[in-house]
């Protein structure tokens, strides 16, 4: 889980990725058209070099690159005008370090642990993602369904994001959600009270943590899943960096499940990214008297969306028989013998059938109880264990 | 309103097609495969005469009237014989004339008042229909919606199917529905309440009235709207009775709603009918805690059923702009010259814009409050008229 696996974060590219990400706002079409053409380096060095005429400097407009490449020079000037105005927030190469003594990692494309799935978003990938967590975020997305809905749920609202995450993490499906109030909360405690695996992907940076009122509920995210950021760590949420941050849960996801929206509501704009993305798009329904639900009728009813009622009709969606992807008869998606030595011993310490309790696993591969709770969120989502009535037991293959 | 159209019920096709609903089953493919192929009067004929080679007597495997009609001979001495076993209930003529002045009207295929959409049921359309009410059934049909569901209907259920019904029927459509406790019986009742249009399709006799405690709700259908019913009067329902039943409810009107349905329920049986008569198949969701709600989501999942969540989505698909069909904005289904004389003094009563009460429409049409309710039902679904917030008005064309 340490940068060391491709450098320190002082260096290069690797340097570079993590200095855009105090430049640019998440998600900006430039950077990442002229990263994609440039490369890191070249970007930042032409950001930092005051250049007066950067696009002599970039491959703009002369790469095939995408379309986004191919904008006027103008569009350009005016990217890294709003990218030079930030350079004051630029952090030492010793800082980045820091950060990463202190917890936090450093995720870029091409690392082992980058999500690769985020790649389809194409110009709008992430330029570098910061992770804070116990387990390694490629895997952990596998098998992953994003749940996600309204900062006001209803109580209907709350139950059904809480017993639907806690039966899809029961199952060894990861749960991804933006850590706000109401559903996407709901979500994440749903996964945590079963022991499963949970990632948060929230719109600030890491450190900003908003909503401040979820410190707790994301430190305990923390301690057995992975909290995500594409943004520099002390940076505070925008407004319209709540819907950016949205394509991140949709992209990370097999599929995406709206449990709660109004009819304009953040919730819908993960769907409809999903369904851009040509993930599974499903919305659960709620009585129609209520407006929280309306969104949710008018995604099945108008997008297509599917309707689920439960954890069983997800997974039917996002694990249909025949597909070659892990599935509860299928081979785990990270063969055993690439784990980590502490991953392994637990996974040697779990019984086939009639399964065995956490402690009693942590006693025989002798490892503390959370390093076994994050290690069997690990293994269930790359589905090497599932849970069963006395515990966890490993799967069947 | 009266069987005298046609001439009368006691003479020659009328007489067989009344006395053979004594004798079979509704919907017995055997029956209408016979009727088609031979004619009501030769099948009633060779039933009664006891003749022993039935299939020497009737135009049976020799026709092209229908897969239905080139099975066996066996199948068909069977039926023959079932419908032997009743010959003793068959009514006299004098019988037939005596409930026809007790305000039981029967209408057959070709008949002015003969619903011809129930012609796409095939084998299976009635033989005959037995109607008591105030309206003409064919018009009432032309704009309408079936709206059924779960007789253990849940409060929220019984609140949104009355709302459902009222706002369609305040709309002009015709709400139709097989007058059973729960979702049935507030479908009635909401298109009552607004003085709308709404027809029961029982799956007893009408004199047998099933189920009885609703019978002031179908006296109270029968005062404005019409009661319907393919069995002789005294008849009591079976079991199979009531899905048969339902295909007659799916075919008379343009789309099947269903509000709440378990996952074995009539009202699911209802919509698939619709389906396979490629009707408009809708379901309303409700909360996926409440098993009464499960069937409606069923059918959205994985019946392609719509997922309505009030008139507007129900009208909206079931009078599609550009359909060559009544609407709101189109000729109404019938001319304001081929109206009856009272319903055309009605017609007259009744202002543009801003509309005016049944009441001072009875007075001014001279006629009592109850015909003027009875026939603003039939203008209304027939396109003249609309309700307003003063009443009722002349729909401009």
């Amino acid at each position: 889980m340490s940068v060391a696996k491709a450098g320190p974060a002082g260096s290069g590219e690797r340097y570079a990725r993590a200095a855009l990400s105090f430049l640019a706002d998440p998600g900006d079409p430039v950077l990442g058209a002229l990263v994609e053409a440039a490369g890191p380096d070249d970007v930042l060095a032409v950001v930092a070099s005051g250049d007066p005429d950067p696009a002599r400097s970039l491959p703009w407009g002369q790469s095939d690159a995408g379309s986004a490449a191919r904008v006027s020079a103008v569009v350009l000037d005016r990217a890294v005008e709003r990218w030079r105005a930030k350079l004051g927030e630029l952090p030492s190469a010793a800082r980045l370090a820091a950060w990463e003594r202190s917890g936090y990692t450093l995720v870029c494309p091409g690392d082992a642990e980058w999500p690769t799935q985020l790649d389809d978003l194409g110009a709008a990938r992430p330029v570098v993602l910061w992770l804070r967590g116990s387990i390694d975020l490629r895997f952990a997305c596998l098998r992953s369904v994003s749940v996600v809905g309204s900062r006001a749920a209803t109580a209907y609202g709350s139950h059904v994001a809480t017993e639907l995450a806690a039966d899809l993490a029961g199952q060894g499906w990861t749960v991804i959600s933006g850590g706000a109030f109401g559903v996407d909360a709901c979500a994440h405690r749903g996964a945590l009270a079963v022991g499963g695996c949970t990632v948060g992907v929230l719109a600030s940076g890491l450190t900003f943590g908003y909503p401040k009122g979820h410190a707790g509920l994301f430190a305990e995210i923390e301690r057995t899943g992975v909290m995500v950021s594409e943004c520099a760590p002390e940076r505070a949420p925008t407004r319209p960096g709540f819907l950016v941050r949205n394509r991140v849960i949709a992209a990370l996801s097999r599929g995406t499940v709206v449990v709660e929206a109004a009819l304009r509501s953040g919730a819908i704009n993960t769907a409809r990214h999903a369904g851009e993305l040509n993930r599974a798009v499903m919305a659960v329904p709620g009585p129609v008297t209520a407006e929280q639900s309306a969104g949710c009728h008018e995604l099945i009813r108008e997008c297509a969306a599917t309707c689920v009622t439960g954890a069983r009709d997800v997974i039917e969606l996002v694990a249909p028989l025949g597909e070659a992807a892990p599935g509860p008869s299928r081979e785990p998606a990270v063969p055993a013998d690439s784990l980590d030595p502490v991953t392994a011993s637990v996974l040697a310490a779990v019984p086939p059938r009639t399964g065995r309790g956490p402690a009693a696993i942590a006693t025989l591969a002798g490892v503390d109880l959370d390093t076994v709770l994050r290690c069997l969120g690990l293994l269930a989502a790359t589905g090497h264990v599932e849970r069963c009535d006395h515990g966890w037991r490993s799967r069947a293959l």
